[in-house]
């Protein structure tokens, strides 16, 4: 296991970069900007794909699968949405290679030229849409409840490992209602789907709230999102919901006869998240030993580290140890045993450390004779010898103590990286000196919104849902304000 | 429901769209070629997914993720794989689109031109060989076996919903190891994996071999595969096995350091399903009344309709109608219960009819009365009468014996269809008449398959693996054979 990785003090985005890398989690491609997702990586994406899909059936969605390409005049007609996506995005213009003329390698066949260029999906509201025209009749086709699980391509000039890649896996919801109530309440409905999967999942406490006007989804007539804060005090959006209101409907003439015979236009909205929750992931909980991982989203939860020195000891020792990983199995926990003997225990340790095993548990000849075993916590790094007998059950509730503890200390963080400004020095000192989440009176208007991140970085990450109303005077122009929003540097 | 749809005989093609349309399995999208998968077809292939990637995993397979876009020069690397990918495909030429200088809508940004051009993945060993160039360097990174689920684009003139389209979903395994034997046996394993797949989940009867050199992946060594038999007499190749040699090893220079401290290339194998899949499950056993599915691989194995005059009746019917639900989804079955009073009985009865849901029940007051229900087959579409008692023992059953009797129907099918023939007149008599598999001999030639293939529009499927040898005559040409191929007309 290599040891040369920067600490969170060294350099922040360093140690980021060096855990998806030598976490086995992702790394940069031969493509600019577009990433391989390990299998290590791509196991936990897997988990969060598994859990978020189960919300998302057991309130009724289901999945889809619609085009890549977008013919490049759908983005025209809804008049937001094609300044916000038809802009830096991947265009297929032809169809075809042939042979070069020199005889070396292929080039492009300029006979085989789209009529009309094809864009990659930035997001496919449009396409959806232009098909939801055909699926939908009367109040008997709605409403229509549908996800994809895909990938899109947003040209990117400066890409992070997940944080923001030129292409992205997501998953994208695409909702039709008869009213605007019924969307409304669906727009809320996915926001806590997120929520909860974050803090439940992924052990993320989250803030929920509304996006400005400067930040709402090209398109949407309100953007809800979940921020989460990260180790470096920036802010990292986690998911939005949209409620698109007509918008959509009318741009792609999506009509419905209603159960009083009227003809009106459909309700919508659109929800996502991405693996740019891979990110958040590593950087909320890891450190300077390298990733950690919440249980419900390892995809080892325990290793099994045999310690031996001849291979009779190995053998009895093999015996113990698939016994004890059949019976945590049985309870739904996945484990390896690491019998390789190509490796030190040493160095499988330092492994697993780093690539954020919750459990460690190591066998030795003495834990044989004594009917003991040795568990490692990951979070806490704490190491204890434990009475073999019913290690199943103390397995079982160390993941949960985990589980709790990674929640417990990612909330204390948030809690003590939290600020209230009442004026403008006040602000710049914690945004400057500080970071984190500060709560401060805003005037409503995208100009101010804009001076303060063009002073400070900082921008409005969103105003709190259900939050006591407070009258203050804006940190920056002094005009009146009736609730305190929430500033951050962000991702 | 729809009932204007065309039966076999009619127009076997006419047929087959009718049913991916009207039973909402997908349908042809905005750009040409590209499909939109509705939810119930979406369901289908979740289904099949699952299933398959449960057997990659418990043979210790993982998944991944690379990217959807290649650089161009990395096809040229391999010599026939240039000739056989990089043709008919999407090209990336620019990143950006601009406002139009007239106001209307979005152009391309000419001066946002790729220095190369990047071409949508039509399959990926370029993208993942030169990956593994980083990851293998010795013995101990050996074997790689990784598989991706993903989509792929190969632009297609003739586009035929889920048989040929320009984008598909699929899954591709690479992997890599020591030794040509153990890439030998994987290529195997997987063929099995494919078959015993299409056998007990499809209910799909296959026959296993290995492709003439013509119909070989472009730069495979060998290329293995299933084939099965569609009611109109034609073949359909359902999944590839591609034994690689060291031909991508060399071409992106992965090379590993063996125990024993030589550097060799590694060995490699590659093989994947798509969404074609779905158009052989559709075709395998889909009757005049609409398409017939096996229970393991409907979305909706049982659907509970309640027939009824007034409300009390169905508040009634609804009560032992959602005991028998729970009592059935306890048991891993899954069911719908349709209370919807917007639509009529027979509606339904027709709808799920259509749609190849294998078990339907109905309860009327009288069954309330009697302690009865009304269970009606997809397969057989013989209903009978049962006591309700004990009712998920009797259906588990039922779904038991419809998916062996799928099965059965359509090996019987493909054992009436299978022929012999020693001579050029009888094959011609046989491709043109009945259709079918012809086992034939054949001198082994490209020659002589590509003459047959002009003049009959058959080819050989596969050299059958395990057969008798046989000493025989070329039907064409007479020269010398040992063995039988499977010739057939092909989807």
């Amino acid at each position: 296991m290599a040891k040369d990785f920067s600490t969170r003090e060294e350099n922040y985005s360093q140690w980021y970069n060096d855990i998806v890398i030598k976490a086995d989690l992702a790394e940069n491609s031969a493509v600019r900007g577009c990433m391989v997702i390990k299998p290590y990586g791509y196991a936990i994406w897997e988990k969060m794909q598994a859990a978020l899909d189960k919300k998302f059936k057991d309130t009724g969605h289901s999945n889809a699968y619609f085009p890549l390409f977008i013919p490049k005049s759908f983005f025209s007609r809804e008049a937001d949405h094609v300044e916000g996506f038809a802009k830096e995005c991947a265009v297929v213009t032809h169809y075809r290679l042939k042979n070069a003329e020199d005889g070396k390698g292929v080039v492009v066949d300029e006979d085989a030229k789209l009529e009309e260029e094809l864009i990659i999906r930035p997001t496919s509201e449009t396409i959806i849409w232009d098909t939801y025209k055909k699926w939908v009749k009367s109040y008997r086709d709605l409403p229509l409840l549908i996800n994809q699980w895909a990938n899109v391509v947003r040209w990117e000039m400066r890409t992070r490992l997940f944080l923001r890649t030129t292409e992205f896996l997501w998953q994208e919801g695409h909702t039709a209602h008869e009213t605007k109530d019924e969307a409304v309440k669906e727009t809320d409905l996915i926001l806590n789907i997120y929520a909860d999967f974050a803090e439940k999942f992924m052990a993320l406490p989250v803030l929920r709230g509304l996006k400005t006007a400067s930040e709402r989804f090209a398109g949407a007539v309100d953007t809800f999102c979940i921020e989460a804060l990260m180790q470096d005090g920036k802010s990292l959006q986690a998911g939005t919901s949209h409620f698109l209101g007509q918008n959509f409907a009318k741009a792609f003439d999506v009509k419905y006869l209603s159960k009083e015979n009227n003809l009106d236009y459909v309700w919508a909205t659109s929800w996502g998240v991405s693996t740019r929750l891979m990110g958040a992931l590593v950087m909320a909980h890891s450190d300077d030993h390298g990733l950690v991982l919440p249980p419900k989203l390892a995809p080892i939860q325990v290793v099994i580290v045999p310690i031996y020195k001849k291979a009779e000891q190995l053998d009895e020792i093999s015996v113990k140890a698939n016994e004890i990983k059949k019976a945590l199995e049985a309870r739904g926990i996945s484990v390896k045993f690491d019998d390789r003997d190509t490796y030190k225990p040493g160095w499988k340790f330092a492994e697993y450390e780093f690539k954020g095993v919750p459990l460690r548990l190591a066998i030795g000849p003495r834990d044989m004779e004594n009917g003991t075993i040795e568990v490692a916590r990951r979070d806490t790094l704490e190491k204890e010898i434990l009475q073999v007998a019913d290690i199943e059950h103390k397995v079982e509730n160390l993941l949960e103590q985990i589980q709790e503890n990674l929640y417990r200390k990612a909330l204390n963080f948030r809690e003590d990286n939290t600020f209230r400004a009442d004026t403008w020095d006040e602000f710049i000192d914690i945004i400057e000196n500080k970071g984190g989440f500060v709560y401060a009176h805003w005037d409503g208007t995208t100009e101010t919104e804009l001076a303060i991140k063009e002073k400070t970085k900082a921008t409005v990450r969103l105003i709190p849902l259900d939050s006591e109303k407070e009258i203050g005077k804006c940190i920056f122009s002094g005009k009146a304000s009736e609730q305190r929003v929430v500033f951050a540097k962000a991702y």
